[in-house]
């Protein structure tokens, strides 16, 4: 359900990636990164376990901003992110998009993003087109 | 296999997403904006047909940065992204990365990013940091 796109507007998802999401992202993607797969790989880099992929972990913002806030009709135009530390499958993930800025001459929304757990873990900024899916 | 760390490597990855691919991502991710799902919401949107989802695109970069350049223990650090036009399925792709500097004082590196296909898709800017994997 699309949100109101006004200044200060959010919207939130919470999710929990689980080691099967790594596993098949993995697979889908073809980034079998070894700090993804396995336990030995993880703590050479510095790790305590398996690391969340972060374009999985950002595919949650991707998702607000498609299907909630601005909604349906939203093109991703560009985005910035700051990945501040790792995500371990498992973990209890709330991510956030709020209108920062809403263009007056054209569709163009600008966004804050971020994902947090205990803290933040990604921020970012997302700037967006939406197209009237009414107007055909 | 990694390459050497040095301003001017590039590392490339070819790819093909199929629809099979994009249904499998929206089930994992969420993300089930129509856009990515059905011709009818795609051509709403102003696209000629489903789209691939941005971030399944740019993790072709994120594949290169953790297993090609810098490699295995690579951790991003940040990212910039601008998304040039829509994705489709069976597109052929070719994504790169591009070392464009190195920090002499601590191990992180800058890398310019892009996917093409006829023309630039997406491109934008990594910043990672490389732990010595064999350094424990």
């Amino acid at each position: 359900m699309a949100e109101p796109v006004v200044i200060g507007a959010r919207a939130s998802v919470d999710h929990v990636f689980t080691v099967d999401d790594v596993t098949s992202f993995a697979r889908l993607s073809g980034d079998d990164n070894p700090i993804h797969l396995t336990s030995e790989a993880a703590r050479a880099a510095g790790f305590q376990r398996p690391v969340v992929h972060g374009v999985l972990v950002i595919s949650l913002l991707s998702q607000l901003l498609g299907t909630r806030l601005p909604g349906p009709g939203t093109i991703l135009l560009g985005q910035t992110l700051r990945f501040r530390r790792p995500v371990y499958p498992g973990e209890h993930l709330q991510a956030t998009v709020e209108v920062t800025g809403v263009r007056e001459d054209k569709p163009v929304i600008t966004l804050r993003t971020w994902v947090e757990s205990d803290e933040i873990v990604v921020d970012g900024e997302a700037t967006v087109l939406v197209r009237d899916l009414a107007a055909g």
